[in-house]
């Protein structure tokens, strides 16, 4: 089985880690594959970078179709292009935060999300409302430390995010912790055995999602609403968008 | 004043009608500038072709700051890149769904959404639950006409939709009708007539919202989630949408 | 375009004021008529207060009909006899409530409303959950000074009521402020040039959604639950409220 | 113990059947006193009817602390002036709609509201909404005969409401029938042997919900919002209505 | 009339004031039996003891329907076997999670719960969203005390109690307080004195619930859902529960 | 990995093939074993037989913690004991209703879920609210067909159970199928097959769902609620259930 792994953003080391990540908890014959867009923003952390990194997220869909792949993940904390991906894919497609939101609930009463900085709390809020997790979701906090400064030695990090979940345990009645970016990924054991309850990382759960989807073999319904997009002329710089 | 109204699709004669009946309830002194990308979908039927309709009308956003755009209309009823438009703009940025369903509820108890494809319901059903319009969202039916044969003169479009109208006032128990698609813009007044009931445009609805704002010298806030996206370097095919 | 703007309580003061709140916004051509009734409170502060002033409201929509208004404003934060007024209004009828928290939600992410007495609460957090606004509306704060006070040089309103707008962003996660009462509506601009934030008076909105709907011709439809009430003996000292 | 039972329109035989229906399910030592306020409307089919029966029915309680009442029922199925009573009375206030739904929840699954006219379906929806109940609400149906014929021999009221509770068994999934009416109460009983499912009549419902919280010492907490209304001056045909 | 009032623990000593507070509020006419099972946990503190506390309290209605009972109250705050126990009794069953929140709706704005311990909040919230409660529960409280040292004299448990009471008027904005345990019933009364404001002990409001329903004539509808249970064999342990 | 799959009936042809159904998904490495209590019903179709699953599914929990079970499946669509089940297990607990539920959001836009009796139809739709899951499950269907007819040659269950699918596709506008009891785990594929649209079955998706999370190392939190119950005293034929 092929699950590709598409980190909407160009920054290829944060793709290495995110692979490393869901490599960790394949099963024995899952092949991942990581990669990131052709195009789009470094790191996502607007309304406006994310939809930006749509299109690059699309192409990488529409060639792992040629490629075989069997299923995809999302692994950016704000599950951009989802319903778009679903439609042109095979197999299943799953977000990261929307697989890390379920999971938590089979772990405990309710969660919050750690996430990077405050103005995207909004979105994660959102995609709680969306997926039916509202009331699962007690808080959505941020650390306020930029994407891309996650894993530099010197920022601290770390220990911002467990100080987060800490309140979250204490202040939030929260149970589990959702860690709401996938540069976030190789810090759920070591919070998990320092706090001492489950830390729910997207890009494992989204893997194992897709992984279990695929042995199920349920893939997306096309009936209505996700069969493949019509047939249709795009202009200009995305020409090659075009559905034939 | 100046209101920007973009289409999202590339269909110059759809773009050419709905700025004709934004400027027919536009207030003396507001001028209207209706616009399609330069680049993107020639409709948008699926979610794949609304996400790639948001570069191009993001192109739109930042180059109608430079124009001295004083409010923006997004008049595609799938409200597409609605959250990364209020990033940009220094006014007010109204989607023609939500302005059309926050409309309809202060006209009756319930309102059904006339919409053209059935694979599209879904899409209006998430943009219902997200405004809080859910409640009053009774129903959203499909003439299953594409949205560029709307104004065919053989299409029975107008039927079709007159036909779904009248069961949602029998079978929804709803009171208003709300059109779903900026190419039935034209249809609103003629359709009301017909049936007896209010008929919500969402084009003429979010022209005469994003006006009502700047009025009221009111725009988005910029604190925290919308404020202008953060610099950020842009690869390949987008480099240009990068953010200095 | 003849707009008649109720206030629900009798104190000609602040009818006056809220006059001219309403003129500062209207389009060239929209007249604006605002009035008290000939019954009822002199403020309104309680459930008590609330349902007594609407005998006196309707007999001004009733009078309005005569007059020609094309719509109506009801301004007073309780939006008292809403669902009554729109079955005698020939013309759309809309409350400053629903209104403010409306033009709220296309301005940012939450907003938190700033009420005069704490006992008043209760209505405002009703009528948000009523109107599907209860996910936006993320606080209900009260100033604790009373409705004539509002005004009153020593009374330190202003600054109680940006006290409660400085906590509303910082504690509600809110980023536009609704000034929850008719009185603070001459407030709007000042508090939101200190705050750097959108503040949003009802009786601005309201006027300016009920002269956006007779633009674009839409009324209250009349299909079921809004059609002009029954015909109906009144007995009493409420006689002359029989309908026939 | 003394339940003043308020049938807030003025329709004296109508308020003699709703006493007879509180006195057959009232405990030994209660007594109860029915009566019609002295102004407003012969009947409530309206959001109009009902603002207007607000002050008589306000007027009746004011009289009941005079008289020495312990708790009252506002009998009708929109519950006017509920919040209102509240701050004056000293004992419990129970609208029939409100005791009529929770009671309803204690038999079943889900219930079907049977009104009159279909014009007062979006009330009963509201007041479910308002409750909690909107989960349990399966669905309000109108049998459409005005209030005041539902006890005339020929207006064959009694059939045309249990065939819409046989459709509310088949159609809604209910397995609990809610008689939207006070006109309605002295039905239940037989509606219940002939459908053989439980028939809920709010008047009965109110009684025994108000009787159980006197006896139980349990009275509207005076903590803000239901403290007794502010002193106020009031104008016009209203004066009498001030509170000093 | 004769309510049976099964305490699902086995800890007589409770089972006695639980009989007590019962037959305080009971109607002339109405006899109370209170009894624990032969079977089952000492006390109710967990999911394991609240499941495991079933089989007998289901033991006791198949008991009561031998002896005569006209309704059933399940006294303890977690409502455990409510469903099942409807399936199998003729007339009516309540719980005194259920019917203290209920009850609690009718007298205020919102209600804190004050619970034992905090591991139970969870349970409490998960009544107060199923019986469409939640708007209204703004808090649920532990004071960590354990069931069965509430009254012991050295507790402190009142003061614990009083003073969450305290918190909850303060800072959860609520206007009730819901005693969240069947071994608090006898604190109500006083608690209610102390602050103040009502304070409901649901043993109290669910006899008069269930004394109020079988006075109305009024048991569980067996259309579908509670009929009784299908014919069939139980092996080990639980043959004895077969249902023939 | 050692995965219990725990049929909460005794029926043992039924939980044979529910052991097959989790084999042909599980990944190389997890060993399942299938099992059914020593006590309870032989099926469950009602409240009664479903809390009467649960002593015996908890003997199970407690007997495989000291076989060194990773993780458990409740195999009962009603998800009986969940809560307790967490309580005693140190690996993740799942129910196939929840696995069910939450796997069919990752294929489509809803789902409607086919069950047996109608009677159970109230506790799927209890579930769906409980976890979020009410937008996404647009209706429960029943076949009629009791559980232990389900595999009988003569029943035609497949084909009553394909056309409440059919219906579920044209009416419910459901894009996914549930199938709503353990019993039919073995018809997911050939439905599917038949309809073209993905089919959930419980069984396979909770044994995907345990998998994955044992893989993840993420276990129920035992951060307050789901700690280990307290030590407790257990009377009568329950005795043995006493927590030391």
């Amino acid at each position: 089985m092929l699950i590709k792994i598409i980190n909407p953003n160009t920054t290829a080391s944060m793709t290495e880690r995110i692979g490393e990540c869901a490599r960790a908890v394949a099963a024995a014959g899952t092949q991942i594959s990581a990669v990131s867009p052709s195009m789009g923003p470094a790191s996502i952390e607007s309304h406006y970078d994310e939809a930006l990194s749509v299109p690059g997220l699309l192409e990488e869909i529409e060639r792992g179709e040629r490629e075989g792949a069997d299923g995809y993940v999302i692994a950016c904390f704000g599950d951009p292009g989802l319903d778009a991906a679903r439609e042109l894919a095979g197999g299943p497609v799953v977000g990261i935060a929307e697989a890390a939101m379920h999971a938590a609930t089979f772990l405990g009463r309710g969660f919050s999300v750690i996430t990077t900085l405050g103005r995207t709390r909004g979105r994660a809020r959102d995609l709680a409302a969306h997926y039916g997790m509202a009331r699962f979701c007690r808080n959505v906090r941020a650390c306020e430390v930029p994407v891309l400064e996650l894993d530099e030695p010197g920022s601290g990090a770390r220990e911002l995010i467990v100080q987060e979940c800490r309140l979250a345990l204490l202040e939030d009645q929260s149970d589990v912790i959702v860690l709401g970016c996938a540069g976030m990924a190789d810090l759920a054991a070591e919070i998990s055995r320092t706090l001492g309850v489950p830390v729910v990382d997207g890009v494992a759960a989204a893997t194992k999602t897709v992984e279990s989807l695929v042995m199920m073999k349920l893939r997306t319904s096309a009936w209505h609403e996700f069969a493949p997009p019509p047939a249709k002329e795009y202009l200009g710089l995305l020409s090659e968008f075009a559905v034939s």
